[in-house]
């Protein structure tokens, strides 16, 4: 449990998004090197795979990697703009201007991932379009004021491509802005090692889950929308660690949370049965 | 009637929200074991099962034992974001911010129940995201702070498996963040003993309403949405131990509430008739 | 005509929202019996029945037997959960809170009866759950104060299940929460003697009205939506006690109101003379 | 065209709601009669007809009879609650309460009349049930006050039976609350005494201008929505009162302003031509 | 390019509307004494007719010879009454009324040309009612306030047959309150005159101008939603005033700006090689 | 990466629109002259073409040129004609009105560009019409206010054919108050030149791009919205350039972005072997 970050202080805006200590990432393919490539041209990039699969905590490296502040914000259809990128407050002496996230992020240099971008309402979208192509520039229109972007700044967005729909997509003229950098499930070798270092389990109990979630994953599409991630194999681990019998602790972890389907419950707990 | 709650003192801001004297409740399988479990790695919890089950109840109970104060939030559908993180208030001296339920557990270290979190709009599940993740933050993007949770927060929400629709679910990305316990109606000597001591009446009128809300579950599907809950057992005994005779007590309690159709009526009122 | 409701005064908040003078009220079962061992528990009640067949007239009139101030508010699709609870608002010094009518009742100790509360967006039904439930408390989110009901407090909601669709209904772990009553047009005799009392007519006026109005709830469904309620019967008689031949009395009152379809006109017509 | 409207003064919030002059009303049956008998008991009132037939003038004649103010609330779908009932402005010592013109018409017993209260959004509907029985009160509550209707109080509704459709229209609950008045439009010879009054024209052109509304209202239903109305006559009578010709006079107030349907126009045009 | 219009002082409210120089208007038939008619009895009027024939000019004509100030409000479907009729805003001292142009026009005596009005929700429709019937009388609800029309104000409004849709049309019974001037596309003769004086090209191009105007008016229907305006018209001869070469001016000014299917692209080039 | 862009100063309010160093523009047609004989007569302008083909960079360019100053507003459907028009905000001694972006455009003379105005609100695009027609002027509504245009202001909106749909498109009258100037993919050689240029890639490099969007444009229409923009080229060109392999490069900027459609993945994969 990371304890890094605290209140932005007055003298340096960004004080309060530095990663602290290096956050634990297991590479799978070369995403490190063409992350680097991107961020040396400052390139708008996509993080491209499905839930739970490391996108956010992949970021979190990077930002440590390069030691630039990381601004983080998760996406809902509520978002307006004015979240981005600022509004005016009422204060003592009349309204008084206040930067937004994203303003922050341009205005001082650092890294601004927008969490699941495809929610937020269309204005969202539309706001980061002069910062992904060479103008680099922030038009903060309430304001009348144009912020051109610090020479650090970066902007990085994350994409399930299972979420999309034909009423909430990126538009064409937004996604070819991006390079784009694929995720998927880690190799059940590199799993295990992540499921032990995170929850604590040995060697056959990370196995055990590793096997379980293989065998989840291939329900998918036969009632269940996504297989068990490597966090819930990670949550599975830390019930076991915590005393919990490994049947249990599947059910609680990987069973019971994603589907009431009798069928599916029976074959999740075949699947359980079977790798114990 | 608890009378444990009050309005809280500027000394500790979550005072009033300790559960004062212990909340009956009657376990009917390990649940209070597995809830342990994942509190002590602060797993994110789901409480899934029927209405009226005891749900509320178990986390006001837990909440007592474990000794952690106990924030709840009935979600709506109406709910945004910002009435759960906080908001700008106007003062005398011009806008003050004023922290939401959400971010006063994350800041004090409180048990925040988000009831039935499925009726609230998705910007609410968004927020939630960053806390139920190794991160542990609640970011109030309108402030630019980043709070990181109190060792001793933790989040459960409730879920009920038959009221959710394509329309109205959890994500996927979010119900993968939850360990999942079931409930369901206790048996029929646990409910006999729960309304006994809940209503006050005796063992025989307690015995004689489980019959008719077993009888009245078994219509479930055939018209009715859900059979007669606990609680509706205890309201029927409520009446019962004021006097009026049992089967209009039945009427009023555990038919004319749920349903206007006829032969319903007629199937529950012949329930009651037998189980006298 | 009551005129016993005026401004709350500063010194008792529900000073204006006693009953002064008995509201006629004619009881044709025991709903008096149950509405009282139901207030003996506190238990919330849920009247049901037909437009216009005096449920809100019985409220009052139980208010008032019971001695107990009666806040009545009118549900509709435009109201909030703020409306119910309260708002802050700009006063010279900043902004102060507000009691809603609901918070006023909690807090004070009357019994508030929420009219149509199907009606009304979902946000106002969860803001009840949790004064419907042994909690019996009412939490103000937007100020981090949870309000302990009075003991005098309860809660009533009258609920027609005549307009009731999928749309718009209560949710089952809502109508779990209630003892109902029902209620439903009076005998010929009753009626007949409600309408002399309230209108002011004689015997025979009385009971031609009822004969229409038995006639015209024969209608329902083949065109109309309701019948005739005693309520209209009461707005014809006191038409005829204003001078207008009866027939022309039934015409404003009982049949322009409600139809503008010649065929059911002409049914509807031919009932009038056919009582007269 | 009367000129007795003036802004409301400090002494009298009424004052500039009172009818001047007398407002020319022509009476078809027996309409002024019932609105007299509906008054004395202050029966809440629903005039019922097609478009510009005379009742807006009606409730002017009648309010000047009776010599009571009118205040006039056009309803339209924008319309909320606060709109008629008041709310909170902000002044130099803070919030101060405005009332409504809905409240100002109860608070001090004028007639109030929503005109097509049907477009209006449910809210206001609701607004006006606890008017419309015998509580006859309203409750403003944001204020936490009940408003007590001054004795001359009543409130007056229009009601276009051809603008109602199933999505829009009064609730049952709502209509039984009232006695309706029918509205038609007037026979061949009060309608030429009408238009005669009102354009200063001669009884020839009068005559003409009736025969071609008589033809126009048999095209209703053939592609017309309604037909021409006697404000319609009025309007073609006054430009023939101006010089114009009358055929051309009848193409500007009674054709192009209600229809570009070829064939319409040219049937329009045969009728004129058959009239003069 | 008129530069008549300035900011409104503070002596008279509506010294910046008055139209300074005369206006071009080109009059097709005999509008101007049929609006001088209406006028003379300040009837509402309705000005029919397609896209860019010259119905804002006609009105600005109009204000010009009849010497009277023109407010002119384009209407949209984010348009509310109180951008129409005003709002309170906060100064200094607290919130202080400004009246909308709506009520600048009515209280002082202008025309008000609402452009389009059929785009506006509907409150702003039922807004203009009581200004369009013989009260001429505009109540501003929020204030309490009922304004009596300067005798010179009179509403003008435009209707583009073309644009009307079931869900968006003016309602029978605001129809009904205007007298109707119908506009079309003006002779070739006149046509050709009002391109020269506007765009300054000789007599041949204008010709030509005219000839191709005339083919793509043949093609609507045809894909082609509406044929070329004059106003292309005149933004072609501009361009070929300013240089370039008259097939291209055409499809820069009236073929590209209104069609992208291939086509009709060619048929519209066909057109204009036919005429040059 | 241009820097010219600095927050306005109080001087001069356009100071920091001006676009300061000559952006780079490859022309392919006659489309500078063109625009050159728009804006001498101040023609409203209509830029139509693709993503990603150098609409916003044309116009950077030709403000340049004309040495005018530009306000960029990317559109959205969430902005409102306050947005653009401006409003009042509260400031010590009351409310202050702030021009908006437009209004500031308007004011003082800068070309305005509104980037895909399609997306806006209806309410924006008839802001614009008074500004598009020979009034050439900004009405204030809320200030009561009309701006007459500075001489050397100009509106140019860009359009791109393939997004608009029935639901969302520009309305006749609005686009035919433009001169529309028509853009698309420059040549393969033109091509070649500009990725050259622009990302820093060697003739080699820059054909095997040219040839693989080539390629890619040919899917458009068989599962693909639109092929490779030359921006996507340029972005595969700076990943080269910064030393991942080419067929790598392609992939990050020219796959992934853009589909997860297994089939057309295998089709780009092929396009790129193909050219490599």
């Amino acid at each position: 449990m990371t304890q890094t970050r605290a209140r932005a202080d007055a003298g340096n805006p960004l004080a309060g998004f530095k990663v602290g200590r290096e956050p634990y990432f297991r590479a799978i393919g070369n995403e490190v090197e063409l992350y680097e490539a991107a961020y040396r041209t400052r390139m708008p990039v996509m993080l491209k795979g499905p839930t739970g699969c490391g996108k956010t905590r992949f970021v979190e490296h990077m930002a440590w990697k390069l030691n630039r502040p990381l601004i983080t914000i998760s996406c809902h259809e509520d978002m307006t703009a004015s979240d981005l990128v600022g509004r005016y407050l009422l204060d003592a002496g009349g309204t008084v201007w206040h930067d937004g996230p994203l303003t922050l992020a341009v205005r001082h240099g650092a890294i601004c991932y927008l969490d699941e971008i495809v929610e937020a309402r269309q204005d969202t979208t539309v706001v980061i379009h002069s910062l992904t192509d060479d103008r680099r520039m922030l038009p903060l229109e309430k304001k009348n004021e144009v912020v051109q972007a610090h020479p650090d700044f970066q902007i990085v967005i994350s994409y399930n491509p299972g979420y999309q729909s034909v009423l909430k997509d990126l538009k064409e003229s937004t996604k070819q802005r991006f390079g784009a950098i694929g995720f998927s499930y880690p190799s059940p070798e590199i799993e295990a090692e992540i499921v032990m270092r995170e929850a604590g389990v040995d060697r056959r109990a990370a196995d055990t889950l590793v096997c379980i979630a293989k065998r989840s994953r291939n329900l998918k599409g036969q009632g269940l929308d996504e297989g068990a991630s490597t966090r819930m194999l990670i949550n599975a681990g830390l019930l076991i660690a915590g005393g919990i019998p490994i049947a249990e602790a599947c059910q609680v972890a990987m069973v019971v949370p994603i589907t009431d389907d009798p069928d599916l419950r029976d074959a999740l707990t075949g699947a359980i049965a079977a790798c114990i």
